[in-house]
């Protein structure tokens, strides 16, 4: 089968071939490459073990499934796993690999030896620094060898809102090319901009309507993102809209109210414990509409938790049946997705995708196999791991054609006033209106005030290279240490500079070694550069090993030990005192946020707006 | 809302504008048609009864589901009906309207009382008459109002094998072009010609696989048809081809042997009880991957036992909880077309259907409606039944231009011989070869032995105009009575006229009388026409109620009890002593047969050849 296709990405031509070829590999009229051994075998579709099976690989793909020893054909290499338990490749139904912060390729590296095969892609952190290369960044690494299948869906937030813009933009057309040029894109990914879904006034009605009727009309799959919508008028207008899932749900009363009105329940860790345990007590026995997802997770959180793993071994600890938890990362996310001919069972015609068990209760996982190939022993990576020599269109992404100074991120006072009226928000600041309070002014300029931990925050622009800068006051973060300041270049989900400063010169100083690493993290602590963490893939991802990355991680929290940061209590449940990571996500813009802070944009010029009625205001009046 | 999409078929630019009314009807932002107040609600999705629920509908459509009182919006038309459960419309998975032969609008007043609102239409009897026109047809009588929501896919037998041709032939172009015209269009049906499927050899090797791939190319489901195959080698083979499911399987074991290799299993009811009960004894407990299918049911049989609701009594008779039973019929099959944001659901966003059930054990039908209107009310419809003129290209479709003569169907000896062998075959003849005997000849002409149940069966070709016929000598079947024959232009897949009799005289009659009718059954007995059956559609169906054609099919049997039938025993559980109606399934090209009568063809020029092989044989020598 010298002309037989490679079968990396799907495509309905190459499909036909390797489907003939499977047919007779199954038969035995064609010799297949390898069969697998294993003591029991995990059938999802009907949530049975079958004792002391054979599985039977050509190329990359399953041809034959059944007991030992029948498999009629001649196999050229043969397995013996028969003391372990083989269930089916995990998969991870919404994923943002960008949070992982590695490259698809060394994502791959990572998340395989915990059984992940292959992940939806939420595909809307790359795709808001280079739109128009979104697909081709997420093919790139699987092209080049990498076992990991990424199934990209674009997602609906390019832009997050109509007051942000940058490297992509998605509509109608876009999202039409997507689906219509690769089989490996599901559908548009989390539909979040909720207000501007329902509102016919709001200025992305268009454009996000656009995408949305693009998937129907190319069968794609809709994926929701109802953050914070409890009520039902709201889940109910959310469902009617096409929506067909969500993964924002917190309690087990939510998932309820939203599983019957027909969204696919997606779950993730941080809730995962406490809606098993109370849908369990409910009575609940049928799971075949949910699913386990990852969201977003660290490279380092990964090293230490696991992947798709740790989603699973959490239900299990809250109750649920190992096979069922299992079925919640296989068939039920290939089913929601329409991905069942390629991934989510051991079944002819799918990728052979195996995570091999030497304890089913505690998913202890033994090896992985992907594409019909061992890719882990233990915690050890033994895959392909192709070295990809990223693009400029992937690695030049932050776009400063100069200098930035304090001056940046000066806010001057009314000429005249000794002190000011200033709004103020809090990370994850979900309250219909900013907060006001009063500022002293300075020459001229509106002074923070670290007694009541009040310090300034600032995005700035990273795709216009004129580095426009927007810069309030914030409440309850950043460094009380002088001449202190945080910038990263992952600022969910438009990933513009956001830095946060006791002054305006070390917010500038963090900002410009940004500008030379080209993305990532920078600490400038009482005036000097103390740490710097490298993103140069999007300013988002890094081409290097889980471990480096992870290495340069505890170095910049070793640097934040040295910072004493203010800290007050707020909304959200993930967000904690010390190092303000998270600041990344008091980004979003997103429903349920109101009051935002976005670069300079034409309907929001000083950057400071309520994404959900697009009214603007002053930062200082 | 005066420009309201009408809501008939489903095309994205429609489900845009009708989800934006949706989203805002929900919210109570505009009025909505009609609540209706029902006693309790089965939510399909996590399996849950909730009770004293409020469905509100605007157009077609549900727009918010929840608890009795709390929609905040203005409702024009109040419906109580709180003395009833509602659980949603059912849906087939797999069934040939044409079997019912009424056309789509009749089906639709025959099943809607049944509590069937929507039908996975295996268009292939229909396209094997008339393949371009196969959408069109399928789609008229819900544009003209019909509530019955009818999806096609287009058949894979058209034509069924290389060896019949006819009014119909779809490949690659044809299935690319369904799919992407119309997203009522939801994969690709039964693929059946396994050998072809299988066997790069066969001649339908290329136009099958063109099916396959257009279908993978739009997201389309590839639907299987695995009759009679039980080895494990062949299922393993069939779901490596990128078979999606399997309705063929009779037994708990070869469900298990399918379902554990990807296959969706569609239950026929003639297998359904001992499939349930066997597996409910092997400790089934998931059925996410199983529905109920119809498949071929008569409208006189539907007006006995009921549609769909017939198939999910007879699984709840066999011990399945009913609210399993009616996942079978809702959600399940809903999920495997990719039908969910339309179908499958009492939720947001889908088709206003629901059965109103007065006892969910019985499953007791007190109303059904469709598209947000009551459709029936106990056994009777009241729906809409839009007045339908079918064009020529529907109804006038028996195309033999001129007279056909006993000659037609007379088989001549070789020269000077008293008697020869002759090929024979039995109605479900599935065993490798055909049967071979002796038989007189009588002025040249090879004769009939009714002594020992051997009579003559033809194939008429009804597309070219010349009717060409196809005669061989059959055993176990037709008329002992003289000068008897019984044709009908029903005759699947490929839908020629065949016919069955004791002289040939009574042959060429009874194929004339359909040219007259343009199709149905003719019975012609000692000579005399005594009763015809019109299928003036297609020569398949009827374009009048049920009960009328139920009369005239009354009449046909009443007159089939004047005729001496033959019968021997045969292979197919279902082929029983008396009129022969299943003979219109004797006729039958895909797997498992192998030795068939078809109308002469180029690969098969006397009819007589075996598909499996491509092997052709002589009638008599």
């Amino acid at each position: 089968m010298s002309q037989a296709p490679e079968d990396l990405l799907i495509s309905a031509a190459d499909e036909v071939k390797i489907r003939q070829n499977l047919a007779l590999v199954a038969l035995g009229k064609r010799p297949a490459n390898r069969a697998i051994r294993v003591g029991r075998l995990l059938d999802v579709h009907g949530r049975r073990w079958h004792d002391d099976q054979e599985i039977v690989v050509s190329g990359r793909r399953i041809a034959w499934v059944g007991p030992t020893g029948k498999y009629p054909g001649v196999v050229d290499e043969r397995i013996d796993r028969s003391h372990l338990a083989a269930v089916p490749g995990f998969g991870e139904v919404h994923k943002h690999i960008e949070s992982s912060h590695l490259t698809p390729e060394y994502e791959a590296a990572l998340v395989l030896p915990f059984g992940c095969t292959w992940t939806c892609e939420a595909s809307h952190e790359f795709s808001n620094v280079n739109g128009p290369k979104n697909l081709e960044f997420w093919l790139k690494a699987r092209l080049a060898g990498s076992p990991m299948k990424i199934f990209p869906l674009p997602g609906s937030a390019v832009p997050p809102t109509a007051y942000e813009w940058g490297g992509g933009h998605f509509g109608y057309d876009e999202q039409r090319d997507f689906l219509s040029s690769q089989l490996m894109v599901a559908g548009l990914d989390e539909v979040m901009d909720w207000p501007a879904v329902w509102n016919p006034e709001n200025p992305s009605y268009e454009r996000l309507w656009g995408m949305i009727g693009a998937t129907f009309e190319q069968r794609g799959v809709v994926e929701g993102h109802a953050a914070g919508m409890r009520a039902i008028d709201d889940i109910n207008a959310f469902a009617a809209a096409g929506m067909a899932s969500d993964h924002e749900a917190w309690t087990p009363e939510e998932v309820a109210d939203k599983l019957r009105r027909g969204l696919f329940m997606e779950i993730r860790p941080h809730s995962l414990k406490e809606i098993v345990t109370g849908l369990l007590a409910s009575g609940q026995e049928d799971w075949s509409q949910f699913a386990l997802c990852t969201d977003d997770r660290s490279c380092s959180d990964t090293m230490k938790l696991g992947a798709t793993d740790h989603n699973v071994r959490l239900a299990i600890e809250a109750g649920l049946a190992p096979e069922i938890a299992i079925q919640l990362v296989t068939i039920n996310p290939a089913r929601h997705m329409r991905l069942t001919p390629w991934v989510g069972s051991i079944a002819p015609g799918r990728f052979a995708d195996l995570v091999l068990l030497d304890d089913v209760q505690t998913l202890s996982i033994a090896e992985v196999w992907a594409d019909g190939q061992q890719v882990s022993k233990g915690r050890d990576y033994v895959g392909a791991l192709p070295s990809i020599d990223w693009p400029d269109w992937a690695t030049q992404t932050v776009t400063i054609d100069r200098e930035m100074t304090a001056d940046d991120f000066a806010i001057h006072a009314p000429e005249g006033r000794q002190s000011v009226n200033a709004a103020l928000l809090r990370p994850f600041h979900w309250a219909d209106d900013f907060i006001t309070t009063e500022l002293p002014v300075r020459d001229g300029l509106v002074e923070r005030d670290p007694d009541r931990n009040i310090t300034k925050f600032a995005i700035v622009d990273r795709f216009s290279g004129e580095g426009k800068t927007s810069a309030m006051f914030w409440l309850g973060t950043g460094p009380r240490t002088e001449d202190t300041a945080l910038a990263c270049s992952m600022g969910h989900d438009k990933h513009n500079i956001w830095v946060v400063g006791s002054s305006d010169a070390a917010m500038a100083k963090a900002v410009n070694a940004l500008r030379e690493t080209q993305g990532g993290w920078a600490l400038v602590g009482r005036g000097e550069l103390l740490a710097t963490v490298k993103y140069e893939v999007g300013g988002l991802m890094t081409c290097r090993p889980a471990p480096e990355l992870d290495r340069e991680m505890q170095q910049l929290y070793k640097a934040g030990e040295t910072i004493d940061w203010m800290y007050e209590p707020t909304f959200s449940p993930r967000w904690w005192p010390g190092f303000p990571e998270r600041l990344a996500f008091a980004t979003l813009t997103c429903a349920p946020w109101r009051w935002v802070l976005v670069a300079p944009s034409p309907l929001a010029p000083n950057g400071f707006v309520n994404v959900a009625t697009g009214e603007t205001h002053d930062i200082v009046w």
